[in-house]
């Protein structure tokens, strides 16, 4: 299977399966001289893990994690990065039921159409730990970013009928609410709702958004190397988003262009500024120095504990409840995840782009 | 600047700017035995053409594509397809004046923060004119999945409020619209809206959807090179497109498990097939055999004929009025964008997957 | 530092530093459904581990591989497979000393000229044991060729003035001689000179020899991709070596055009053979069906017991003595990392290779 | 065909057939900045043009190229740069007769054995006339290194029995020899053995060497993307080379560690230098600062005018002499693909090294 490998300079390679050995990730491009140490990367990857709340699978995953190359005396060498999460607490047992049948929103089906077969424990390669090498690798792309005065600013905007105002959203809220939603009232209104759904069996959707701030304004590439179209594929490879938009995003299919145009005007600094940001930070594929706002849609959990109509391997229809450990709600998780693939993304396109003008390239090399 | 090479497999090569001595694009990959002519070429890129009618620019672009190598005696041989569309009508002196001020909603200021100066005339590498390498090499794509029975049907589906309904689209009824809209009733009141917009100096934006029929199940590969993710960043690369959804789309954030779970059952030909298509005919990354929905956000086109406030390269506030010919509506000649951009991302997958069975490898190569 | 990910499609990504937790690397592009046991492996890495003869450093290296993921049920399931040897004998102390200077004909001063710093032990990512990844991937590599009937054969031609002769190498010596040369009369010989070298503290310098029958013609892309080409760069890209090349090879400079060229014939089996094989079994960058002949010259162990002019981290001029272990030759142990960069390649090209042909990609898809 | 795409920053798309409409190339990710016109250019390509002499096929090949994209105002804009140069004095009757059958030591039989057929006039994509878009590519590259310093002098070094002597070359010479062999006594001596391989309706074969000055230390990754390996590999793809070797080269197998290796000292500049060069300039695979020497074999041109023995299509064993017009020795016109493949390596291994250091990039964007 091609398509574990992400990126053009900053590359990361990931690999595991839920229930396998473990999980993890391959950074290889990643620079020379950054201080980096597991705790890092830990606490990056503890905000992906099942909190103590109750909308979370209860079992504890341990996900600790190890570097296994790449650092020497507390530093990056530029030499590849492996970072590996081992699988303790996963027991075989629980899915085992699930081998001959195809879940219906799983990937079951389409993995043994490709394949032939598949490694049917909690989804294989398909499981939601996937994400486990993607947000270890974006604790790295995200201390880059920071040491460049970038910071990314992740959290769940809608759940259901619920979505967070504009004006009534704090970043210091984000962690105060137990969905991530920055909107403390409406995280009570979505919890309410949660709760509901939960006692029906049944999951809930919702959507993230991810705001990037602190870019210099000409990150990205024309024609197919956009900023925009990389952030949207790569936020897109995550399980379960069905669909990204940045800035404005639909909303402009019922705009016309005098609303939708934003303004330019000089800032007191002396740099270009916009009066608004319909743009979400990104003009023909390449950063405006403005935030670049992504919202990314995120489906309803698949595994739902009410019984569902499928077809097993035999070819026979038949009527199955999933059992086993599933969050009813991902998108509190999700949230760093999306944080991570925005990260990755972001620092590959500054390292590809600096070898877009001779004459900072002629200030490089010396010359 | 890199950026401008497509896929991994089947790897298209983009050049020429709107005002330059032409555009084009070089095909790698493309396998040999294809019969292939200009003609071909040509039918499928005079859909981007302006029109006959009024909503398209009134000036005349020939744009007739002539096929350099990789062609002979009618059929592709394997080795690279360049293809040339000469610029004959472009008129540099009709932007000259832009050179100095950056355009609001345009990839002025921000290619001349990458690059320290830009190509200014009509957009340079920006303008619409770009996709011309896009669509060319898109034709090419789009007859080798005719010869494996897929086909893609493309249309605009919404202009401003006016938007397709639902068992009142007929693919027939496409072309028969100025605006490329099956649901002829809405089609005519969107015609009705663009002139009002039209008569205020404005333009509109719109979505297009884009269905991709006769997939057979399993193309895609899981985590980051997944077909959904693939196709969304893809068709995210081209100009003004703000969002990309796929099956349900944004409507998930609202939705519970149970009401979006595709429930699969055995149809009479002894396949798997999917009550509903919420999944949009991707799950796990993987085709699954059902059609596959595309919707994509094309913002209104920032050429307005108002006048704006902006800045200039001296760092001054002025207001502009933008002369020249632009569309008031961009999302009937985008159509066939959106699907090049399927295609191309369809026939690389496609390719990549070939190895991904040891059986059907040693098939392949007779062991 | 990017550089450590290999292939388009089959593509591995290695990590590791010889005196870090341990080495490793991950396949992504491996078809689903080969048999794959840790043992396949660990044959494989046994053939560069140090020998019980004299000839190899006396440590002993467990070197252990552990498959992480991508194996289920004995069957890789197409999921990148992850394999990993921890350090377990690596003493950092034996290498501190060269911490402040740069040993002549090692990576030290470059490394610290690229990055600013190293990991000083043992040469870190440039020491031999780096090929670990690459020869774990490469045992999974053959294995896909052995399933296609191609069988690779690799050994050591020339220890300084010993060179085997040909119609007196037979594969079956190989194992037998503890330097791996199929000439045992050529092999005792280079004992000799070997064990006077080793007394005098210098090391030896030769020439590895790799034969792959069994291959198919019609392998390998022309221009940049070409088979001779890649299989060239991929095996130059072994520390120590200093030339590449097939068949005739440098010979040909002092050669005439109806010297060099092979004429075709028929086989008794209707195919075409040709009746020498200067090309070494490739044309024009494609396989001709014949023997792929590539030799390769491997420098003398840098690592010499002598005493030696160098510069340190000051920039002042000394003298070292360098001490540790270090083999006095290392091609014994380099035939099985010069086999594994030959089956990454092949297997690579065969598979961006299946997309060649329409008819033969619409009999794939079932068209 | 995959395989015509070079590169992974500064990354060169060629095209054509010797006998179609013309050749070319696209470069994408070149720099925006650089004074740029088609005179730069031509003045490359004229170097493999085939000259005055009677050494070269009498045709006169115009290879006028043209400039289609990418520069503005004289100055590259950082968007992709088409070169294009048309065919126009291919007569596709000289090579019709050899539709039928496969020439020795050409890839007739490869190209007929991968896609089914081929583009049988001169070659088609085969043809030595295929390193236009080599050359022209090289030429913006030699520009840039020029820029940074780095020049690049190649010249045959061997034809058959003639070997130019180490202390007789001298750049000035190369210009001044027919062959381009800069030491003249040599070259006399060799257009002596030529005017005699000639008489014979015979070819010569012989060797070139490339010599990069004021290469800064520090380029190349680790690895797989070891500047040794990618130049090795880059120039291995030159139609007709059978082997590359670096520094010391295949002469390393006779040679012990104590006279391979070059010691350090310190120069009167403060620069760390070597005494000797056996490493060619490349430790590691990383740049030491010295100069980089590659020796290249280029076999003997397989058209010679003698009958040979071969088979034809239809799988009979016939003898044929080919006609038409064929270079009886390739090395002085191969020279400047040598070197345009070298430039076009390095240039993109400065551009991918440029984010190997955290505080470089700090430094590049301003943190």
């Amino acid at each position: 299977m091609a398509g574990s490998i992400l990126g053009e300079i900053f590359r990361v390679s990931t690999w595991g399966e839920s229930h396998g050995a473990g999980l993890g990730v391959v950074v290889d491009g990643c620079p020379a001289g950054i201080s980096l140490c597991e705790e890092d990367i830990q606490d990056y990857l503890d905000r992906r893990k099942p909190g103590e709340t109750k909308y979370a699978t209860p079992r504890r995953e341990g996900d600790k994690v190890t570097i296994m190359s790449g650092v020497f005396e507390g530093m990056t060498t530029g030499t590849p990065i492996s970072m590996m999460v081992l699988n303790t607490s996963q027991k075989s047992k629980d899915y085992s039921e699930i081998a001959g049948f195809y879940r219906p929103g799983h990937a079951d089906y389409t993995f043994d159409a490709k394949y032939g077969f598949r490694d049917y424990r909690g989804g294989g390669r398909s499981s939601g730990r996937e994400t486990i090498g993607r947000v270890a690798a974006g604790a790295i792309a995200a201390k880059i970013l920071e040491q460049m005065g970038i910071h990314i600013v992740t959290y769940v905007k809608q759940i259901g009928p619920c979505v967070c105002r504009d004006g009534h959203m704090r970043p210091e809220n984000i962690e105060k609410s137990p969905l991530r939603m920055p909107d403390l009232e409406r995280s009570v209104e979505a919890e309410d709702y949660l709760a509901e759904k939960m006692k029906e069996h049944d999951s809930v959707g919702g959507m993230i958004e991810c705001v990037v701030c602190g870019m210099p304004a000409g990150v990205g590439e024309p024609v197919f190397g956009k900023l925009d179209a990389l952030l949207a594929g790569n936020i897109f490879s995550i399980g379960a988003v069905k669909g990204v938009e940045i800035g404005a995003g639909f909303s402009v299919a019922s705009k016309s262009g005098s609303e939708n145009n934003d303004e330019f005007y000089m800032a007191a600094d002396g740099s270009v500024k916009k009066k608004t940001n319909f743009a979400g930070g990104i003009l023909g594929g390449i950063s405006d120095g403005d935030d670049i706002v992504i919202r990314v849609a995120v489906k309803p959990t698949p595994s739902i504990f009410r019984t569902q109509k499928t077809v097993n391997k035999q070819g026979e229809e038949i009527a199955v409840q999933i059992k086993g450990r599933h969050d009813p709600v991902i998108m509190p998780r999700a949230v760093v995840v999306v944080e991570a693939m925005a990260a990755l993304t972001i620092v590959d396109r500054m390292f590809v782009g600096m070898s877009s003008r001779m004459d900072k390239i002629q200030e490089f090399y010396g010359f």
